[in-house]
């Protein structure tokens, strides 16, 4: 009510003082028009005038002038990028990824809540690769349980791309084509990383740190850098005689790979370990971390510690129980075609180091050396069946033994991920059919 | 001088009433204060306290709350697109072509002066395609001589990813493995659409209307059609007989043809212009414009009339005199490796529209109708050799007895462009070695 009055009072001191305001105001400001060049424009001058007579008190044009200079300083820390300097109206709006910003808040409120993750070329990604059956499944399932990073399943089409770029550049002919069209080395690489980021963006939850795992991309990581400068990359190695005894034994179909013999096996091994080793080399250890799988299965808290700090990432203990977080919302999301989808439901254990271990013919062990020559420069001695790889982590050990002890527990949780159809069935049989829907589909996300 | 003594006024008698004006404003202030709902928290109360005093009189009051609302219908008529409600900091910018504003005065200015041009799925662009031979590069070399239009030439790429594209929804078993991966067909199509758009962007100079011509993109008319919902496609469509001809004549390889056989090559064509055209009609005649070579050759005006309406751009005499804009900046860009430079830099004629005739073996002509059926579909009749195409427009006839007359001219004119180097030891060849070097290069981009 107070208020009101005041309002009043002000509105009728105003009134008031309106008319002696112009008499007073009106020397200053036809003087100021005289002498401002207004390009001596008639038509202008009686505008300022008329702009004057509003004005009223002089005290008012210079707080009036104050007020504007106010507004212009707060337009000047409005966080409005200009962009260049002659600019059409923008359609395309920046690139984001959605992530809910808190689980129980977001149902309630709908979309609106959801967080922006920017994505583009400058973003931090991590590359996971390496030769199959190497753990990298392991590893982007340990990155994955973090709550900032997001790896997700092999997506297959990255490297796809990744080898029809290569094969471009490769034949002159084609090469000369290109470049005559006008589609350079430059403009395909735009066209590649824009396709790689959607890919990588899209095929999953969205997260801070957005990482990808198709194992031969590693052998690209040159070519990757150039794309995007802020990546990092981790190399999976593995004693090649573990790598092909798990290739032919889980008959693993990679193109190139005779699957009936160890001996070319493990030259295309070798083959592939020498391109992606001395690609990480090139790009150095600020972009590059070789990771060995013995290691990182023997001591996986140590080498945790080293990677997430190698990532710029702060420690989070989830990394070390990925197995808790195995289809779950948020969590590490798996593919039921994926063949390490059994091993990664597993907490981290060294059960499965040594067990090539007489399983290769005794000409190829013989000729080891010069078959797989990497293997020494890895520091693997290939003359040793099995090498001394070190000893487990007590954590490790503890696990392994308990994953020997519930074999059938893992068995089981095996079946339900990779064929919940089969397992439902089963139940089915087992159960009444009013019961079977729900248990069928619990905890499930697909 | 006088602006200054009027201003020197204005702050004595400002610093005069200072005082008295605090005193006059203290009681309204303190009474609004107590009024107003501040969370009744003290620390707040002293605050607006401390505003007041420092507003002056009631009517400076007044007038500021006045500035403030201006200040706010400013702020809401700025052109700064708030976004999603929470977001953070974006790091990708909008994605623009950069052309600039204007040839002449952009030199003296530099790059400041570049237009932006966004782009994005969005974006109204123009597909042009067809068999090979059918007319597609006169088509986009009509086009790219409107100063609105940027087609350029084959990026090669772009028919290729969309390709693999369809590869890999076409696989049950892949796309069960990219499913499964979270690579659904909308994280691809984003993935491609992106791929895409970079080529068409930047294989080339900016312009508001960006166009692609790669012959077997409209095989894929429909799935375009989903990826930009605002492109519009130019299918060129001409007499089957003509278009093998000349593919056999000029030995132009194209996969899966086979160069020695009318009859399979016939074949070919009918199968692939059953998918263009039938695509075409899918999308429907505002997405979609059949133009017939022959027509377009007869009757250039009242065709660009017709496709520039159909595009939605006005109306540009230079789309009738491409011929003019070969190879220059800013107008027709051209591949040294595609067959159809050496036509397509002559004036719009109608020399070629008959010159199959007699050089079909008998049998295929005789069994023309079960051959290729699509001849009688798209209303050329099979058992006229030739059909009657229609009579030139006098512009044409004349454009096509002037190439005749000129035929040296226009031979050394391809030579010129094609084979530059060539060209130019010729030109050494015949005048003194200090001349040619300029002579080579004169008219040249590259």
């Amino acid at each position: 009510m107070g208020n009101r009055q005041g309002s009043n009072n002000i509105l009728m001191r105003l009134t008031e003082n309106k008319i002696e305001w112009r008499n007073m105001i009106a020397n200053d400001c036809s003087r100021q028009v005289e002498s401002t060049r207004f390009d001596s424009f008639a038509g202008r001058q009686t505008q300022a005038m008329g702009f004057c007579r509003q004005m009223g008190r002089p005290k008012l044009y210079l707080i009036t002038l104050g007020l504007l200079f106010t507004l212009y300083v707060l337009y000047s820390f409005f966080p409005c990028d200009p962009g260049p300097r002659v600019v059409m109206v923008p359609r395309e709006s920046t690139k984001y990824i959605y992530a809910p910003t808190n689980h129980s808040e977001t149902r309630g409120k709908g979309a609106n809540q959801l967080q922006a993750i920017p994505y583009d070329d400058q973003s931090p990604l991590i590359f996971v690769g390496g030769m199959p059956r190497s753990g990298t499944t392991l590893m982007r399932a340990m990155l994955d349980a973090h709550p900032d990073i997001r790896c997700g399943e092999e997506t297959r089409v990255i490297p796809r791309i990744l080898g029809i770029r290569m094969q471009w550049s490769r034949s002159p002919l084609e090469k000369k084509r290109l470049d005559e069209a006008g589609v350079t080395d430059q403009v395909i690489d735009s066209a590649v990383k824009a396709f790689i980021l959607e890919i990588i963006a899209k095929h999953g939850e969205a997260a801070p740190h957005l990482c990808n795992k198709d194992p031969f991309t590693l052998k690209s990581t040159f070519y990757l850098t150039r794309l995007f400068p802020n990546a990092k990359f981790i190399l999976m190695i593995r004693d090649g005689r573990a790598v092909v005894h798990s290739i032919i034994t889980r008959q693993v179909t990679i193109s190139g790979f005779d699957l009936k013999s160890y001996r070319a096996s493990l030259a295309k091994w070798n083959n592939a370990l020498e391109v992606m080793y001395s690609q990480c080399l090139r790009v150095g250890q600020s972009k590059c971390l070789p990771v060995y799988y013995e290691q990182l299965t023997l001591h996986p808290k140590e080498w945790m510690v080293r990677i997430l700090k190698f990532l710029d990432i702060p420690w989070n203990e989830s990394v070390l129980h990925h197995e808790q977080f195995i289809d779950k919302p948020g969590g590490i999301a798996i593919s039921k075609v994926e063949k390490s989808t059994g091993q990664v439901i597993k907490p981290v254990n060294s059960a499965a180091l040594s067990t090539w271990v007489g399983n290769i013919p005794i000409d190829v062990v013989k000729d080891m050396e010069h078959i797989a020559p990497m293997l020494r420069t890895l520091g693997y001695d290939p003359n040793a069946n099995p090498p001394n790889y070190g000893q487990p982590d007590p954590a490790v050990a503890d696990n392994t033994i308990h994953i020997k002890k519930n074999a059938d527990f893992y068995r089981k949780r095996e079946q339900e991920l990779l064929h919940p159809e089969q397992q439902q069935q089963q139940q089915q049989q087992q159960q009444k059919p009013s019961e079977s829907g729900e248990a069928g589909d619990s905890g499930r996300r697909r």
